[in-house]
């Protein structure tokens, strides 16, 4: 059995974890990458976002698709989750909670490559969907992140309200 | 709490909007782009579009598709989704209603990039779908605006029109 | 070759038929049904209603499913939707509407049983479908109607507003 | 190896049939029913149905359901299918094609019970599907047939014309 | 147009709602149904309810099926939604909401038939769906109920958790 | 960890099974139910199922599902599956496969209650689903056959042969 | 909020659950039911069970569905969570484990109704589905039990192993 | 309400269209392009086509997806609809029926790009899907078709034949 | 109609086909392609593939697509199906099956490119889906073929063994 | 029939495997390309994935898609699926089983090229879906495996946590 108890991931252990409903980016928590000789995909998908309008503070609802290339350190789940979660109560347009996610992501880990999908429920008929990506710098993932960005989406998913 | 309210996105609070069914451009509003710096889609759903056959008068259904990389503007969802409404009594053939919408709001926002894909029911067991796509002259998005259209649509969905 | 061009089903071949927006009962019509020693259903699949919202004038969205079972007269589909397409531009609440349309078509045909299921598009993340019936005093389908009525919708769709 | 060919079951050897495509329900071969000891369901699937609108003569496409439960006769296949063919270029409405293939097979089999579901694609936004269905007089099928009647589509298919 | 702005409907016009996120059963409003001599169904569909757990305060997230019968009163849809977002904040258990909410309606409208599914989102692996309903005394609707109750989700529905 | 190796279920753990492709019924095996206080439904899903056509030999393909209730002896699965595969170069038409395979098998389990569903894959555009059950007589399953007889298949699944 | 944590319930807020692998219906855990004036039904979906064939000790899966009507207690999901989990090193064969667990749930629960439909992964391209179902002697739930077991599976789930 | 109807697009309007079965190209119309400037595609998914066996007569369905980029010329739907309906009583092999069409629709239009992917329903369990493209010599199209046909369908669509 | 009976495609016309078992390259036949100058794609789907397993001799089960560009010849549909039914009875890995067909249709037809994937029903749990692919030497299709191996499979369909 | 048992594939025929539970790269058995001309792929399907998180000790599930392109050696069927089978009762994050896995197939295979995509269910709300793959140093397959990397999921699957 593996000895990763001792990296400091204490909160998947420490069950008794405080759920706060502000948004607060210090709740992410980071660890080591295991196989940094390698560059490889981790994909969260989390259907389960809720965040307020900042106009009228009716409640959004999101499934958001974050995907990125670890460099050294990589996010760990359930402060991601916890992160998440902290957007309940918090006031913002859809396309600046997607942006912003991804800058506390970036800020965290450093990686190579980071993208986030937000696909939001509709109000009043239509729905929005912001998709941000991210390569870093000097690395050949600045490439990939254009790459990607300029072949996005082009097959929308099927949506008819219902 | 964002101080968004300054902007002038009086819309989305004043909720006493007049829905009007004759097609107007000037219903569309739009606010500043909070991330200027980062390359990023926004893509609207909106299974409620109806016009008339400008032949015969008969209602047309659509959802369309609609995305964009904004530059400074953005258009305001609530303000987009009037200016959608307002096709409901006009009168147009499917091709062209696609393309306007894409003039107004190109000419709205001086998007990076923007695509509209129109999927229309069938009429006597036929159904056509337009799409039309642009990229701003002079920046990297012209390119992708031809690329996007050369690969577009290598899949076609599935139709049995049940 | 039937010769069923004598029955008055004038509608079917004079294509020149005027769509009007302000609800009309008086557009339906109805011809003789050829089967009247048997009981059978015959079910309308129409997924492009749309009224609008009595009070704030907002268009709305459904798919009716209208089901009967005839006994003299059995109302011809082109008329019906004409009658359908009346609404567009009528304010009606989808509990009113459901019901009305049942009212007309009953007047039209005097049917043995009739029934509507109106599926409507959610408004601020919220869907409602109304669900009316009808079985003619003294037959057996009165009974059938409240059997069907107690038995309704134990199944309910999935639903994500996607 | 079964000897079933010496039933006078030409149709399925002889392979060069000849496809007709005017009404024509002599088509229709019957042979015994092996297990006539016992009740059971026969259920053909056919998407490929078309006929002509009798007033316009524009082509109409459905998939019919046939389901029965032999007494001594059963229909063969292949010869159904030749059958059903033979609408291609006849004119009917979608209602008096269900009722009149029902009582074509029943006067074929004189079966204990049959019904026929036909799902037409829409014209004009709109969808007809007729269902009839048949109980032999004297057998408890009579029964059958009414309750089958009276719980008929509890649950409409979704619909959305795409 | 319909003069239903007289009846107390002020909360559909008066659009500047006020979101609360504790409990509170008095944001229900309730009107008069316009067709208490024909019993009929409606049904709510809601994706966005969401609560505490009242142990570990994780928020949790289900749809909700709501489907009653009126008799005088009707539940105003905004009204409801608000009522549903009041949950937000609060901590219960899933088959409490479920019974709670049922209670709160039962209150409100004094209907014939109510019945309330919640599907829940999995928590560990598991998620659990209640499934709560009821029939007024004394009328033909309390012996519904239980035959519903009976016959409840004789066909799960497919969950992989994906 | 059970015994049941003593039960003589040889062939699970005698891996080294022949597969023959004439029809022997020999090859089923039986096994005492544990729970014999207990009414209890078993299915088998068999979506390999593959005999040829009597007249043509053409190979003809099906998914079979066989649904019973154990009475003292139930028959274990391996011995089905081999049974099964034993239709493989045997020619006998659909409806008589699933009448066959219906009486081995209550020949072998004598069971309370029997159904078989096949659901063979279309020939020149049209399929054919046989479903024939069985209740023992003298007991409460003689009915139940005939009630789960009479209420089959009201809603044919949706077949396009695509 | 609730004070429910005084009824005992410290698993779920006592995170440092223990899983163990070994067949323990001493895990399964049991709170009082709020609302026993009621009749309704709790269902558990569990995409996550696996255990041992008895025979050869291969790993199998399935999907459970439990569902029950409460009497007095009801059982924790947690719980059962841990209780399902230890089949995991647990040989049995695919009837005795849903045999048994619906054993294990009425001892702790003493339920008025109580059913489980295993869904479990095909082995050598068959699968296998038991349903069993209980209802409470002496009460109305007996014979709703029967009428449910008599009913079960109609309308079996399309499967093609892929 | 635009004035097309002077532009020669007599067909739409004048509704007494005749229905002729066999070949016919000159049944296809065209109309100006009103975006000449912008490069854009329009799709037509027409479920409905049906042509006959050359050798054996049987009736032949297909699903096809046209699609294309107009240089000066359009072709009008309704008079494509009354082209592909003249297939029905001719006689070619699928992959001719899909050449001839794009033969067809070049010479009519002179388009910068065309695509057709017919999809049809199996003959004796086994279904052909022919694809041909076609960009105008001189122009970027001729690269880009290449370009198309060499990525044609690298995910096939799941057949079962069901 | 055409006068393709000519080309020595007599296995369509003569229907008194012979089903072999025994894998047989020689059942498989070739016709001229009457559009060599255009390079398009023709697409078989099969899912009634069946075959041995080389050591137990168990049936194993797949679906084919086989996909190709014509050159000068075409394979003949009825033919391709003979051949591939051929390996009912005839044992080998699912590997060595998709690679042996490809090796055959290209001795065939000398195609400028073929593509073969198959999905194969699991065993065990696990199943083996292998694809190969071939581009004529000295043609621009040498490329296209490592270009589509390169990109093959980016999105593995969802299996669940149900 | 092929003589393929000579080549040490004992595994196949030698039924009586031993499942172990402990990680063992050891179970993995190769066998010799019989087509080593050409590059192709072979894809496993593995819905049957669990291992332990190796803090908490709860169980984890997964489906993981597995593709390669031989080079000499490939890797036997049952022996991969035992090896999968052994991480059973393993502790391990879910990015370092996939990481692991891989490095095992890459040492026993040698391949040109492979990928693994492992989609674990959720926990939390969350689900994690790694992705990595390899190309073989100094062959094309090298870029190859950073194409693929850098297009790795550009339309993410549809998540609902149900
Ligand atoms: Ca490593
Ligand atoms: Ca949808
Ligand atoms: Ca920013
Ligand atoms: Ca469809
Ligand atoms: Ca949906
Ligand atoms: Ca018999
Ligand atoms: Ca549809
Ligand atoms: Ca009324
Ligand atoms: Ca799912
Ligand atoms: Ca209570
Ligand atoms: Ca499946
Ligand atoms: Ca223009
Ligand atoms: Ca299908
Ligand atoms: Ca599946
Ligand atoms: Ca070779
Ligand atoms: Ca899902």
């Amino acid at each position: 059995m593996s000895d990763r108890k001792n990296e400091g991931l204490t909160l998947l252990e420490n069950k008794g974890a405080t759920y706060t409903f502000d948004y607060n980016p210090r709740l992410l928590e980071a660890f080591q990458n295991q196989h940094p000789e390698r560059d490889y995909f981790v994909k969260f998908n989390f259907p389960e976002f809720t965040s307020l309008c900042p106009i009228t503070h009716q409640p959004d609802f999101a499934t958001l698709h974050i995907s990125y290339v670890p460099a050294q350190r990589m996010v760990e789940s359930k402060s991601l989750k916890l992160y998440l979660f902290s957007f309940r109560n918090h006031g913002d347009f859809h396309e600046d909670c997607v942006n912003n996610i991804a800058d506390d992501l970036i800020r965290l880990m450093d990686p190579k490559y980071l993208e986030i999908w937000g696909k939001f429920l509709p109000r009043g008929g239509i729905s929005i969907d912001p998709y941000v990506n991210y390569g870093k710098k000097g690395t050949r993932w600045e490439q990939v992140a254009f790459d990607r960005l300029s072949k996005h989406d082009l097959y929308p998913e099927r949506i008819d309200n219902r």
